[in-house]
């Protein structure tokens, strides 16, 4: 079990990676001061159905009275009116002030649970347990909670900090090729950002790592929780140092956003997002060839998509004459249309403008402030 | 204008008192820090009707470019569906991080777009421009947000501090009667748990605040909020000495809940609870019989009722064989069986017991853990 502090002050916390640790939950939990007593584990239908037992079995040897709160897998449960159901379940249980919510699952969990955390009886103390690739390198820690509103993804959240994070990477073995591949694009971040040699590890790695060699699974998480803490240790609210975290995210939530929910995982977009910033980096922060050319090939190693989505490509042609249609069976002008409105919802907005997150060279990342204009028009 | 600031360390805000301020919403916004640009303000229909234009334009003058967020007038409001609505109006006025909300109204209004304020984009800057007694003396201040559930009042919400509090007494004089009423529940509480001269100047003052001379409200008003002001910053989080301002509020809220959102204004069912917890402080933390009598009839004396529902007598008169019926169709048991639900969700509760508020003498509070059965065998 590998383990450390994210250094928070009041808000600082455990964090604990490693195998077979979702027997250990209980344990950990008491461990990181949470009372034993009436709490609640937020979760899926799939996460449920192959971790829920031993999650609930761990916390009760250790004292905790667990009510289940079960939601439906997917993004669509990132939503207000999930957030109700959970509420009332949540008054159902007679929760109180001490009680604590255990989140069990992917990123949509953890949003959702931790939002649920940050707002009921003005908040209660969450432990993240995330489950899946993504929420293991990225969401679970750092306090951003939220969920959806129809316009966009995000609009609403709260930054509330876990008590405490669990990541049992022996949860990663269960996951779908393309859910657990899409984790690999935030991993691949924190090299581009802030860790040089982590891209040369992952380049070298990327075949065992693909083969979810365990020993892997649990060296690349830590090291990514890692960088993430010191990032949000340093700058909890994201007023300055913690922006670079958005890497690939500006345009990869705009891709999420107009392709329609769903078309695109998150991990996915994140990575067109990337070879996009790769590209505008390029161009803006005098990224070298050579570099942009590695942390491409690294993107395409671990299985995620480069390109912008046949649609964007498909309005270019259309302009030209060519017929039109993307996945999610958007038309090219709509996806550019959709795609703008997505990317000036953007909470990084400045005006009519974007702070935007460039790298310079491998492992350093800095930000500069892109028109929309001019963002359209390299994509373009 | 009385003017003074709420010391929050990073939290502090100003706060002001007086007559003609709406006027001077905008320049008083510029003075606090905000930044002129996009602004939402967030009123109930009544209000809107009687104080928006004024408030819209003098945001206007001061450069502030608002969109208005009507939301129907009352309690129903409070709700995550009324919520939703202002957050897609939020996102349709593009509204950014370093946006202002300004919540002109009473408790609902404020508590609303408190909490929005508190979770749009993380949280957006939030004025509070109470225009009921309530909110003035009360809600206004404390950076307390939130919604209601089916379940209970009050169960959701986040700790929002507002940037600038305005207060401005002349919107008191078009209120109706019973609404200026329940307002004085408030004013009381503060002599009775922490200002026992308070008491004093309110039962001379009684009859000219009834009649709603403005410098007598504006006194009062301003001699509330800075006992407010005094409580909070030493107790932002309600970790300890907060939790007197609670007085009169644990059986008030179980009323409002039990007898149904609406069939008594907050400040009415605070006053039977103040009344019954100045019973429970005969009995509990020795005081004495002529400060409870003359606590007693300054509640009488603003108006206020001092007495159990009808439906709370008439279940313990069912129990002897007569009819049971009381206010909003409840039958006494059922009334009863609602109470005891209600006070068994208050966010005080310790397992089986309650941290309940109580004063030894005018101008002194204390908590005392005492058990439902306790209370409620008092109150039977």
């Amino acid at each position: 079990m590998d383990s450390f502090r994210v250094e928070l002050g009041a808000h600082a916390h455990p964090v604990h990676v490693g195998t077979g640790l979702l027997d250990r939950l209980g344990e950990l939990a008491q461990a990181a001061g949470l009372t034993p007593g009436r709490a609640a584990l937020i979760t899926d239908a799939n996460v449920a159905r192959l971790y829920g037992v031993r999650a609930v079995a761990s916390l009760a040897a250790a004292g905790f009275a667990v009510a289940t709160i079960e939601v439906p897998a997917g993004e669509a449960s990132k939503s207000l009116a999930t957030l109700e159901r959970v509420y009332d379940r949540l008054a159902a249980a007679s929760l109180e002030r001490a009680s604590a919510i255990f989140a069990l699952g992917g990123g949509v969990v953890g949003d959702l649970a931790g939002f649920a955390a940050a707002t009921y009886l003005r908040g209660l103390a969450v432990v993240q347990v995330p489950t899946t690739m993504t929420a293991q390198v990225d969401s679970a820690l750092g306090g951003k909670t939220g969920v959806n509103l129809h316009a966009a993804k995000n609009l609403v959240g709260a930054f509330h900090q876990p008590r405490l994070i669990v990541a049992d990477v022996n949860t990663l073995l269960t996951l779908p090729e393309r859910e657990f591949r899409e984790g690999l694009a935030e991993v691949i971040k924190y090299g581009a950002i802030m860790d040089a040699p982590m891209i040369t590890a992952l380049e070298t790695a990327m075949p065992a790592i693909l083969a979810r060699d365990p020993e892997q699974l649990a060296r690349i998480v830590g090291r990514s929780l890692r960088h993430k803490a010191a990032v949000v240790a340093s700058d909890e609210r994201e007023g300055g140092l913690r922006k670079i975290l958005n890497f690939g995210h500006t345009i990869g939530h705009a891709i999420e956003a107009s392709a329609g929910y769903g078309s695109y995982f998150h991990g996915e977009a994140v990575a067109i997002g990337m070879v996009a910033a790769v590209g505008l980096s390029r161009a803006h922060a005098g990224l070298s060839a050579a570099d942009a050319d590695r942390l491409t090939r690294l993107i395409e190693a671990a299985g995620l998509p480069t390109q912008m989505p046949p649609a964007w490509r498909g309005q270019n042609a259309a302009d030209q004459g060519a017929a039109a249609g993307g996945r999610g069976g958007h038309s090219g002008r709509a996806f550019e249309k959709d795609f703008e409105r997505a990317l000036k919802l953007d909470k990084k907005r400045a005006g009519e403008g974007i702070e935007f997150v460039l790298i310079d060279r491998l492992g350093h990342a800095l930000t500069r402030t892109l028109a929309f204009a001019e963002i359209v028009s390299y994509l373009a």
